[in-house]
């Protein structure tokens, strides 16, 4: 390993598991407002957020190998809660809070760490821990 | 649900389970060479990439119900493969695939998209399928 690391401008896509895509186009697509990419029935919906791509899937698809040489996308596929943070500045999640909770979505957490960032956590439709928080907390 | 969508910058952290944090530094930082934020023994261990902060994190800690009050975190936790992909531009990608070959780390694939946008796929040492792609993919 003698060669220098070449430059990585950060993450292009993260990845959730879900239940229910229908469920998780109310939440991600209708709630949040994402801009939905694309979509293959019964197996995920991709969704943008800023400059970075949202992928939930249906892990008993996404293990299954696939037969298509010309694009050997590996297996992969969780089960059990996972975890994404959204980030937005701290006007925003005012404004976050009120839109979650008049979408019927329960607020489970809300809370300033101790450098001050504010974050708010709820759950998708498939018990995913979204959490909503001020970039600030990383600076 | 009458408010309008506050905005969202886009995602902050994108989170991945491992079962053995020195295994995931050697990978993360030292092959990949991000730089550690945090870590805390036994749970979990962070990375900055870009505008982005990866979170490892060990699913049988991070389940857990918090204790603390003033920082009450909800539990999550998946166990099986996770994905992640980094974005990297086509002269990174060639770096980063003599990188990960000299450090050891199988190529699981390598092809390009019908857009043109290159990926390559491996595994972290958790089995966590890992994509270096260019961000065009998604342009």
């Amino acid at each position: 390993m003698t060669q220098k690391t070449p430059p990585l401008s950060g993450v292009l896509e993260a990845a959730l598991y879900v239940d229910d895509l229908d469920a998780a186009k109310g939440f991600y697509g209708d709630v949040l407002g994402l801009e939905k990419i694309t979509e293959v029935a019964g197996r995920h919906v991709f969704y943008r957020a800023g400059e970075t791509v949202v992928l939930l899937f249906i892990a008993e698809q996404t293990r299954v190998p696939t037969t298509n040489a010309k694009l050997p996308v590996p297996p992969h596929g969780a089960d059990g809660a996972g975890h994404l943070c959204f980030a937005a500045d701290g006007e925003a999640l005012i404004g976050w809070r009120d839109r979650l909770e008049s979408a019927g979505v329960a607020i489970e957490a809300d809370f300033e760490w101790p450098n001050g960032a504010r974050s708010i956590y709820v759950r998708d439709p498939a018990g995913n821990s979204i959490e909503f928080a001020e970039p600030k907390l990383w600076a």
